[in-house]
């Protein structure tokens, strides 16, 4: 046996102390670990949605061509590739209700990642310097706040109502910023635009070009970038469709736009998608040749054979079917086991995964509170602990 | 049209800054972009020997069941699937030459990324700050110096001669670095073990043996770690069968052993992997949590089949064969073609990929030179010039 006690440690790097135990993986772990229990959480994709015939087919095609199936199992491009991208693209288009000329994107803008999440992580890791600030619709996403925090960079949060992120908070926000001479340190406004995670909202239409104007007017000393989360935007099941943020942002500069397959697909895949102002594009194919120079090209090939033999639109149709049944189901319990808690509220989502719901603040809600505990080893469900999407160094965190 | 003159720029992060334009996206770009150019560059595996038939088969079988396929298609674990870490301890074992029950490595300890890139890019992350030192063997696998740079850590070249890494030069530069109150900004040792990127050479048995020592001599206030890139392992055409670095670390806590199914499977899948010393784990899969939470699980769950079909080692013996006979056709040309040149010298590698080969002093290789002009765009000839492989800022780089 060595003797350990004599082994010096290891010095970790600063970024490391950052980037201290992620819930995302807590979360997944449990999920799997507990195959038992109904999870609410971590946003795992229904399993019998999951494309497995679609998949076999498109890949029985795609290997039966030699030639094609060796392309698929070498090397692809850090990028990602071409003919992906210009599928990528053509589906935007359609998503945005614009003629594929007319869009005003290049394939030289869309960069295909390890999902979007590989996407939110390299523009954490090209934007921001410790202490930078990000500015996020509250609550949010849980795992972007890892993401900024594992860089240094500092979230606040700008409350949100029924219609979304309140763009009257955000322009006061920024002008306290500005008074307080920090405006140099705001690089990025955060916001999943549709069935936000987790709060279900959907950001209004006013709203959504208010923050391009409101971007746009204190990019001062620098540029202050929009990321648009829109993961869910495929899975509506009713309710208005709103324009993407992105669609307000003419000149194409200011709005980072990212989507991913993983909900409406399949995240054992792990393909998403951005598209990227012009000068950020050699950035973050910089940094991601770096992390892994490609994300698995037989994943893209795949997806395009799934594109081009007609196979996903009918899929996300499906899809959206099955989770209608399962929100309504999600909301008809609601309606039957807490309508008479007092205080218990809850929203309406017209698409997505998340059903948000408040309780009283005598209940708190976290790993560490008899609710959870008893959730999960007693009552066999699992749930995201609202707290999460809040930071963590938040005054008046909710519990 | 916007105007564009208002626009303020985006103000990036100093780490973008650290992540210029990488020469393996330009080399892979310009073999995708020059099909009729025969590429000795970028290390992109073997066209015909690519397993389309094994794939086929492995994931046909995957698909078949429908409840294996979901789980395939679903999301997996931060860390990588447990199966899957099984099957690769099952793998190192055999080629550690050690029964798995006595190779002294819990799963625990096995990391699955995205090729093992991920892995030298997480570990990066993990351990320098800007200015921290890595002793890299000369010369050395550029992508590596490229992943320093972007974190800032500082590249020493450590000269190596046909027996691979000179420990005598490694002691001596620690000695040096001590003295000059730097040893506690040494965090990491960097050889590529077998059949040497970029220079075809295998450290020697002793050798191994001595680097371990080495490193843990001069741990005084912090661990000096070892990563060990086994990349080629499997590569091996003729000669010994050398130790890995790794078994001469009894205890498990200096080396980092990484391997990768790219070069003996597919780089398409882009599936690697890492054996860690315990307390690097946890730091690895929050870093990796920020960055993508998991690999594609699709990929992994292909790799288990291939293994457990038994499809796996007859394809490493079809690789081997196939590149055993592109070495000695390289060496022949190179015989013939270049045994007139004043000052040409090349190694004769027992596996890999890589022949490197030395000219003389009035002939440079890079980019902008007539070589380099002259042999992709009239000869139809590509390779990586061996500046690349000597970090940029060593004062006396070979060109």
């Amino acid at each position: 046996m060595p003797d350990t006690t004599a082994l010096p440690p290891v010095q970790l790097s600063q970024r490391a102390g950052y980037a201290k135990e992620q819930a995302i993986s807590f979360l997944m772990q449990q999920g799997i670990e507990n195959p038992g229990v109904i999870s609410l959480a971590a946003g795992f994709v229904d399993f019998a949605s999951l494309p497995v015939r679609e998949t076999r087919e498109a890949l029985a095609s795609l290997l039966a061509d030699m030639t094609k199936g060796q392309q698929a199992l070498q090397y692809g491009t850090t990028q990602g590739s071409l003919r992906l991208r210009h599928r990528v693209h053509e589906l935007f288009a359609r998503l945005e209700g614009v003629p594929a000329k007319e869009l005003g994107v290049g394939l030289d803008r869309i960069l295909m990642t390890t999902g979007s999440q590989q996407l939110l992580s390299l523009l954490c890791e090209v934007l921001f310097n410790p202490g930078d600030i990000c500015l996020v619709s509250g609550p949010t996403y849980f795992v972007f706040l890892a993401a900024l925090q594992g860089v240094g960079a500092q979230a606040i949060v700008i409350p949100s109502d029924e219609d979304g992120l309140r763009t009257d908070a955000l322009d006061a926000t920024l002008q306290q910023l500005d008074a307080d001479g920090k405006l140099d340190r705001v690089k990025l406004i955060y916001l999943v635009s549709y069935y936000e995670n987790p709060s279900g909202i959907s950001i209004s239409t006013d709203r959504r070009r208010e923050v391009v104007e409101i971007a746009r007017r204190w990019s001062k000393q620098q540029r202050i970038l929009i990321l648009e989360d829109a993961a869910y935007r495929e899975l509506r099941y009713d309710g208005p469709q709103w324009p993407s943020v992105w669609s307000f942002d003419a000149g194409g500069e200011h709005v980072i736009y990212t989507q991913t397959f993983s909900k409406s697909f399949s995240p054992g895949i792990r393909v998403g998608f951005g598209i990227i102002p012009t000068d950020l594009i050699a950035p973050l194919c910089d940094r991601k040749g770096n992390d892994d120079f490609g994300s698995p090209n037989l994943m893209q090939q795949l997806l395009i054979e799934v594109l081009d033999r007609g196979l996903y639109e009918p899929h996300v149709a499906e899809v959206q079917s099955a989770y209608r049944i399962k929100r309504d189901a999600m909301l008809a319990a609601a309606d039957e086991f807490f309508s008479d808690i007092p205080g218990a509220t809850w929203v309406h989502p017209h698409g997505g995964l998340y059903v948000w719901m408040t309780l009283s603040h005598e209940i708190p809600t976290g790993f560490n509170t008899p609710l959870w505990t008893s959730a999960v080893h007693d009552e066999g469900v699992m749930y995201v602990p609202g707290e999460l999407s809040y930071p963590s160094d938040m005054p008046d965190r909710p519990r």
